[in-house]
């Protein structure tokens, strides 16, 4: 027995070999390029981040916002990219870039956003948010800042790199200048027609992107819109995908005595919104998580045979979170993260009612207010599926208004809710068997192996403006390692992630 | 038709005459003592009580509160009163005073306190809490201030008094003071052994009354505790209480994720706290909110006869009241108010998650919280009913703990929810059969017609003091108006209510 084992060990190296070597084999030129150059000028593609990255990039500062949209156009002139500004009322400039390929018959446009989050300087610990400065590892990993290797001594990848930006949502752009570089140094030919669609208010909410797109339909035609933006996964492997989770929200309020009360006097007779509140939300879900409003679930478009085949590619990572976030139990009857965000989720995102803790008084409150989104998947309008709500709400005995009810109204109805409805938009998904697709997957699966592909980001990114006003193929490519920190303090980028991203780039760039 | 009822109505007129005349034929000397005297000396009445209102009297002002108790031992003081300042550690100076009534067999102790709430001046609309003035009606009715009438020319009784501690709880004291100068000037004789005792700390929770009642128990012998606190029935008629809902109170947290996280990236899969309190809160009580705590309802000592009998002769607020309150149903199966406050209480009086309104965000929250009273009826122990609740807590999955819980905690329970218990004492219910509840009922039902007698207040005072630790019988005779806002800024008393004290309080100094 001993030697059979040690002979079906022995088999399993070999076949892995041959595996990992017909992986190699099939890896692309462009890789190996942008892996060479990324070797050869580490310091030169981090003194360009960095001075990328000391340009404050808030959406609502116009002056230096607009800094950026002229640096990063400084950026691709040099490489020799067509740019242009697309203006538009008050929104930050977007940087639009073209490079037309001889021959190509293909059209991708790269999206990304230079604009990050706003910053509370006072939570970051050790450096300014727009002074980039490299730590020997995360912080939360005990990583401590460290200085510039000397000229000619390489970077180790798993520094990193912290300041506002570094990965939601610079590195891409950073990586596809760089990988124009590459494949340049290398005289490797692109093979489609280029577009750059660099945003500058994404993390304000697009709030001008349909209008912008609409101004400059023309210039946007395109085979594929490639969304450089977001996390790869926990396993650092690379992931793509096709689409994003509509999403919308409401806020509800029910109402009780029109003042507070003593809830010695008044107990067991004045009803407490704060209980009707709780009831009525225990009747949406049940213990599980699933939705119990009527309709809630109908109409999700199905996935494809594809789609389905893409969730057993995929690691499971559940166990792993589920630790590192102290959770003994999850919803979705123990079913998977990655399948259970294909489907359309109601969540509680707060409540209140009075007060609790140390302000907590002995009344019946007056009212009870909760705050709730939805996330949408394709085939589920979000307008529809709050209106779905709002029927449930009925059957249990509620009359809605849309503003505090007047007194004839609250002595005519037992149980009154108001609703604030917010705005949202619906999911987006992009087929994975296109022929576009197939491409994407097969020119990132030639550099990297299997790689990840989600039919859906849990996330809501406004990508029915590529797919259903511009009826373009919409691929999210992320690049920032999960623990980024993204829209957080302390946000970072991992170097392989930084260095992997050059490599997709010039993967795509080059892609058959 | 028209004749009869004419004859009718002329019938009704005479008996009415009659009912009236038999009553006021009963009308004790002491009432019409107190009502001449009062008549007469009316700016007297009103100066020394805005004198005494002018100090300020929150408990832990020491040095103030100090003046307050000195100030009313000079008031007891000029009327004969025996007076001693009873001390205990750092506790304001209960104001203690004897009066010896010779050939008396019985010892009454007047309860009332001379501290207020704490005051915010910024929400006094005319005055300052401490400045008391006169306003031509309450200034909800839309009331102005007005000066003091001229010398000789009589106060309106609708006119209302504004200060802190006007309704609660200074009035008893001036009333007392006042029913002995009456009783003084027509050389009427109290006809029991006369005991005050004027406590400095009742708003601050009477934190150390359990030890200065022991501390000084020889003192306080008595044949009934007359508890002058409190305000008055809804319809201005005349109400006392021979029992007070005990209460207690505590927090409970329900746990999701260790961080917030993202609707999108983690719903349906992260189990969310908000729901998860949502679903435990509505499991507590049915939808007329009798609550589902197994036992809760257990151990109550029914009512008498004569308690049950006292509801009929009570008035019916309950409509009135949900008109005022807004309220289109009321919760115990459309009982009154008045009978359902005779069973214990579990109220929601607050809850909160992540947030609402403008700072909401999408996220499943950390954690969830709800405060909660509870208040108890004479049978049922506090600290039990907080026991059977955590039994019921038990049954719906929950691992209670009373601290934060640690990482193996979370992962080994599923539903973890911690608990902060506060204190809390039982209710305490004196007969309404007693002799001595007898002779309260009779005098002031001789000086008023009928009177509103309450098995128990809805409220929550610590009468388990006087009643199971002194072996008392307790009987709250209150004096304000129901609208004197108190506890609250602008606090007033009517100024019939104050007229009316005194003549309850000579009658109950000179009752058989």
């Amino acid at each position: 027995m001993k030697k059979q084992a040690k002979f079906i060990a022995v088999l399993i190296i070999i076949l892995f070999g041959a595996m990992t070597h017909v992986v190699n084999a099939q890896r692309p030129a462009s890789a190996d390029a942008a892996a060479r150059h990324r070797k050869a000028h580490e310091h030169e593609i981090m003194a360009e981040y960095t001075e990328l990255l000391s340009i404050p990039n808030v959406a609502s500062d116009k002056q230096n916002i607009r800094r950026n949209a002229q640096f990063i156009s400084k950026m691709l002139e040099r490489r020799g990219v067509a740019v242009r500004l697309l203006e538009h009322e008050d929104a930050p400039p977007v940087v639009y870039g073209e490079i037309r390929t001889p021959g190509a018959t293909r059209t991708l446009v790269f999206y990304a956003h230079y604009d990050g989050q706003p910053v509370e300087p006072a939570k970051w610990v050790g450096n300014e948010p727009f002074k980039p400065i490299l730590r020997s590892a995360s912080l939360e990993a005990g990583g401590s800042e460290i200085p510039l290797p000397e000229k000619g001594a390489r970077f180790n990848p798993e520094w990193r790199l912290y300041a506002r930006s570094t990965g939601d949502d610079k590195a891409p752009i950073l990586s596809l200048v760089t990988a124009l570089d590459a494949l340049k140094h290398d005289g490797i030919t692109l093979t489609s027609n280029i577009k750059f669609f660099f945003e500058g208010e994404e993390e304000a909410g697009s709030p001008h992107l349909e209008k912008i797109v609409e101004k400059y339909r023309d210039l946007l035609t395109a085979d594929a819109w490639l969304i450089c933006d977001g996390p790869v996964d926990q396993t650092r492997r690379q992931q793509i995908y096709f689409g994003a989770r509509g999403v919308t929200g409401f806020e509800v309020t029910v109402y009780g005595p029109k003042r507070e009360l003593h809830s010695g006097h008044y107990g067991n007779w004045a009803p407490n919104p704060a209980l009707m509140l709780a009831k009525l939300l225990a009747s949406m879900k049940d213990d599980d998580g699933r939705v119990l409003v009527k309709g809630f679930y109908d109409g999700i478009e199905p996935l494809s045979e594809t789609e389905k085949k893409a969730f057993a590619d995929a690691p499971d990572n559940d166990s792993l979170l589920k630790k590192e976030l102290g959770l003994g139990w999850s919803e979705g009857g123990g079913g998977r993260l990655i399948e259970l965000i294909n489907l359309p989720s109601l969540n509680i995102r707060g409540f209140s009612s009075a007060s609790v803790g140390a302000t907590a008084r002995n009344v019946i409150p007056s009212t009870a207010t909760a705050s709730i989104d939805i996330r949408l998947v394709k085939g589920v309008d979000h307008q529809k599926s709050v209106d779905r709500v709002m029927e449930h709400i009925r059957s249990q005995g509620y009359f809605i208004v849309e503003s505090d009810p007047d007194d004839q109204t609250r002595l005519k109805y037992p149980k009154i809710l108001k609703v604030v409805r917010q705005g949202g938009y619906n999911a987006s998904r992009t087929s994975m068997d296109l022929a576009v697709s197939r491409q994407v997957i097969t020119a990132l699966e030639s550099a990297y192996g299997r790689i990840i592909r989600m039919p859906t980001l849990g996330g809501s990114v406004p990508l029915y403006i590529f797919t259903d006003y511009l009826k373009a193929p919409a691929i999210g490519i992320p690049i920032a390692n999960h623990d980024n920190n993204q829209h957080s303090s302390n946000e970072n980028i991992r170097l392989q992630n930084l260095w992997d991203g050059i490599e997709t780039m010039a993967v795509l760039l080059t892609m058959k």
